[in-house]
């Protein structure tokens, strides 16, 4: 569906359940998933979604992923409180990667950072350079 | 690395030789890239990255990254003449994951579109809503 149409014009459209299908995840039925403030543009996090997980996402408006380490949906901030709320969901020329719009409460980072990517390269260093908005202890601690 | 020095406060740097070490590459010596354009903020396509080509972009700055198709090492823009030019390299805090924040000449997709992430859910609808710049045929024929 995707290769076929690409030279289409926008406007063009499809039945999201046919291209549901052709969706390329991977030999362990994932794909990666960038999720981007939707206001600012700042990229938050990437991480990876199942059939299972982006139709929940899709019906739910709540972003939920496939956590790898612990094999299970992973319902982002149901543990921490920091939710996304889902604004756009896209899908590139490949069919093998999303970028989620989203609407991040509090850090994205389950170290209580912004987001997740605060080392940056500096010539011959790797340097930290953003801060906790939230101590993580706190963060996981204050749900019963 | 990463993981035992996520608590330190911003400034905190180690040699990036020794960084290098510690990104967690896949079975296949993968790690996903996202590029995102540097003034922007749009997110431009997401690719892949050996430690080879990733040590190439750093040395000199134009984006290089490692083609699953192919098989080889792929310097953005060497058939379209559409490079990305690398402005800032961060690593997210599980280290398996870089973004790339470039500056992008031209379409980054092959299709000739700006970005790679054309195709929309909206509603029970996916809807293509983005046009190509260049006509793909011209990106890639022009070339000797």
């Amino acid at each position: 569906m995707f290769k076929e149409n690409e030279d289409k014009e926008s406007g063009f459209n499809v039945a999201l359940s046919a291209a549901l299908e052709d969706i390329h995840f991977n030999d362990a039925g994932l794909i990666p998933a960038i999720a981007q403030q939707h206001d600012s543009n700042e990229v938050l996090m990437m991480a990876w979604m199942s059939r299972e997980s982006l139709e929940e996402t899709l019906a739910t408006g709540r972003v939920c992923y496939f956590s790898r380490s612990r094999g299970t949906l992973w319902r982002k901030g149901e543990s921490s409180g920091q939710t996304q709320t889902l604004v756009e969901l896209r899908i590139d020329c490949d069919a093998d990667t999303l970028l989620l719009k989203v609407d991040q409460k509090g850090p994205a980072c389950h170290t209580g950072r912004r987001d997740c990517f605060f080392w940056k390269v500096d010539g011959d260093k790797l340097v930290l350079d953003k801060d906790s908005l939230i101590d993580p202890d706190e963060l996981y601690n204050k749900l019963p």
